[in-house]
């Protein structure tokens, strides 16, 4: 029989008072599975409140899974609580040391793992209070576009804000020539699905952005790595390379590149472009990190303007990677048909994330914060620079932003084995193998700045390497 | 020269004032391009604000495109103003009837566009002002994850819901069988990536859902049609394809079929199942109309058990097209491999918007709301099913609920013209050849009952129909 004592007097809802007592009843068993509830009238008549009262709280129980509605009958505690136990996926350190493997590991929420792998800011480096105030604007508005699906380029806004920003970046893209996507990864992703076929050829960065060679294995492409130096690609090995090799596309990242942070150099890039004329191939540059890039560097789609260069950037590193923002700019043609690939794969991106990011950028704080986030990472960047060094860590460069530094352990040949025993003290490291296109063993770890000052990091790693 | 006055008294932030007035003055050719501004500290002191008024307000003009940013310089009118109408993809009526043409109309916004044949529920039949609500409540909850990518399956109070919404179907799934994603789509499109490769038979309702055909299509699928009757896919028919081909996958819709609005019998359910483990083929359920069934149904999956069946759903169709939120449930082994494949094709769902869901869901609102839509859909399917009556229209019969009736147009073979003339009148039809497996002609269109009161849909195809 079900206890109940409403006080309209207390600062919690009456809905929410009812909904809490039946709640313990549950699960302290005074209530017990198929027991019958009051009928909403009577309760409402017993407790001297509103019969709305009532069946809000009683559709909330439902809704939580206590009770059940029988339909004519009344409502009667579920036959049996589902248990729902919140437990983490145990981080298994046996298992083998692959793409997925890290990328699990990075989203894996557990508080007490140290993400030295991370390939994103700690969520309270971001503009929280910035966002949580946009949702409320955005809930007080009632223009707001919260239910459509939106067009299939994506929120016009935000596209006319990319042509300024892409503008800035020396790069002309009216607001036809960009596609709105889930992510840089899906812009990524409906790239490759367009324009490549299983055993076709691709060359990509080594080492390079793993997740996206893990995307293009699943397409069955074949992967070249065109060696990566602090300028860029080794132009003089993709020059021997192409004499043997015909790629569809090149995938390269040119500014802050994953994972060693180096830019592009003029000339790399002129020399690149030329290549992609003479032997015919299209470049997808990856630009996630632009904004976290403090001056003006060189890209391939300002030489080019969109002419063989597929240029992709995102809004979840300075952002948020929960709205999930990002796109693409690209020849009219081929914007129309990947515009028709994401419709058939996705059908639309959310419109309503979109014009969250668009407030953000336009509400006059974007350029400072990021200034701010700027500072933040030279100073752990150097932080972590003096890190590797105390470590005896070779360090690729020295890199002029973002998040990442490209180490070199000492006396090994393969870091993976130091990543799994890393994974078993509940530190997640990226091995080198893992950005190569083939898994090539390497003694090469990626290090993300903002989260490599804990002093457990160099605690584990100091062992190790003593180890060796 | 910038003329400004600003009025403290105004109710317009100070900010905002000197936005509006730089904007009208730079519309106005008045601040020409390349024109500099005056300095913050000097504006600050004329207008007696404070200097951060100006930072803020210069900065929102920058992220609008009106003014450039000079580094020690000062900021200047932008060189020139970018062109960004915003204007409309026209209608182009002469283009192929395809499966992108439809679903590109479909997602075109104009407002004058009558969208007979959308696969989705007007806007203002839908919880807005709830979502509105729960946007406020999230931006205040200083708990709200808003900026983390998020765990790779999916926000687990999410999938612990659905857990609960399952078992109401007689569906076992615990969170850990549940895989979140972005929208019903993109589990459709992970699935067939990861059964499917180039050439692979994958058998589909005939007719069916037309956006996944072109999914399957992209994939190198080869898609053969099981006839579709008012009990669900046609068994012998579906027997005797088996003795020709071998699929791998049968990707059917069991309740409120898109487009013929029919359900699965129990007896079809059954025989299907059996025939599955005979042949050893996997099925794909998509269950995107779930909630807009008013009574108890049959599902594969509640037979199955989630051995052969892939179950797939959304909340696209009650709660927002522009949330993107579905799910998976599926066996333990596939849905570690379909996340896998989430991982390496788009990182991770939107944790955000699966919050928003998780408290549509859970306030105790969505029962009575959803009761509601289904009294309303019954009305206008009533209106609707008059309308085919008096145009001389067959009717494949009277679904017990959801948005559509299949309906065969009178005195001619195929109904693709006609969707095509509807276009150049601003009228969205959807043609019964982009629901066909092979694009077959078909007599038969699909109407959405929600949007088909409208009288120039009546009248427009009255005189269609007297020129046949």
């Amino acid at each position: 029989m079900l206890q109940l004592s409403i006080d309209p007097d207390l600062p919690v809802p009456l809905v929410e008072q009812i909904v809490q007592a039946v709640r313990h009843q549950v699960d302290d068993r005074i209530l017990r599975p198929g027991m019958r509830l009051p009928p909403i009238r009577k309760l409402a008549q017993t407790q001297q409140i509103s019969r709305f009262t009532v069946v809000e709280a009683y559709d909330r129980l439902v809704a939580l899974g206590y009770l059940q509605s029988r339909r004519g009958s009344g409502f009667y505690v579920a036959p049996q609580r589902v248990p729902t136990p919140s437990r983490q996926r145990p981080v298994i350190a046996e298992q083998a040391v692959d793409v997925a493997w890290l990328m699990r590991q990075a989203l894996d929420d557990s508080p007490d793992v140290l993400k030295a792998s991370a390939g994103w800011l700690p969520a309270e480096w971001l503009d929280q209070e910035g966002l949580r105030r946009h949702l409320r604007t955005l809930g007080r508005r009632a223009d707001a576009r919260v239910t459509s699906y939106g067009s299939a380029q994506g929120y016009l806004p935000l596209r006319q804000q990319l042509q300024i920003r892409l503008a800035e970046f020396g790069i002309g893209a009216p607001p036809e020539q960009i596609l709105l996507t889930h992510g840089a990864t899906q812009a990524l992703d409906i790239a490759a699905r367009h324009l490549l076929k299983p055993g076709d050829t691709v060359f990509v960065d080594d080492p390079g952005y793993f997740n996206f060679f893990g995307n293009l294995r699943l397409i069955g492409a074949k992967l070249v790595g065109v060696p990566r130096g602090a300028d860029g690609p080794d132009i003089d090995t993709l020059e021997a390379l192409l004499e043997i090799h015909r790629p569809k596309v090149f995938f390269t990242h040119s500014v802050l590149h994953n994972p060693t942070g180096a830019n592009l150099s003029p000339a790399a890039a002129f020399r690149l472009l030329q290549l992609a004329n003479r032997h015919d191939f299209l470049v997808i540059e990856d630009d996630t990190y632009a904004d976290l890039h403090p001056h003006a560097t060189t890209r391939l789609a300002n030489l080019d303007q969109l002419d063989r260069v597929i240029y992709v950037g995102s809004f979840t590193k300075t952002l948020s990677g929960s709205l999930r923002v990002g796109f693409m700019a690209a020849r009219p043609d081929l914007i129309a048909q990947f515009t028709d690939v994401k419709t058939l794969t996705a059908v639309s991106s959310s419109e309503f994330t979109e014009q969250l990011v668009y407030q953000m950028l336009t509400d006059g704080h974007y350029r400072k914060y990021v200034e701010r986030l700027h500072g933040r990472l030279a100073q752990a960047s150097a932080d972590a620079l003096r890190l590797l060094e105390r470590l005896g860590m070779e360090v690729f460069l020295e890199p002029k932003g973002g998040l990442f530094l490209w180490g070199r352990a000492p006396h090994i040949e393969d870091s993976a084995p130091l990543a799994s025993r890393a994974a078993e003290a509940r530190i997640m490291l990226a091995p080198g193998k893992v950005f190569r296109p083939q898994m090539q063993a390497s003694p090469w770890l990626r290090f993300n700045v903002a989260f490599s000052s804990e002093p457990r990091l160099e605690r584990f790693l100091d062992e190790a390497f003593a180890r060796a």
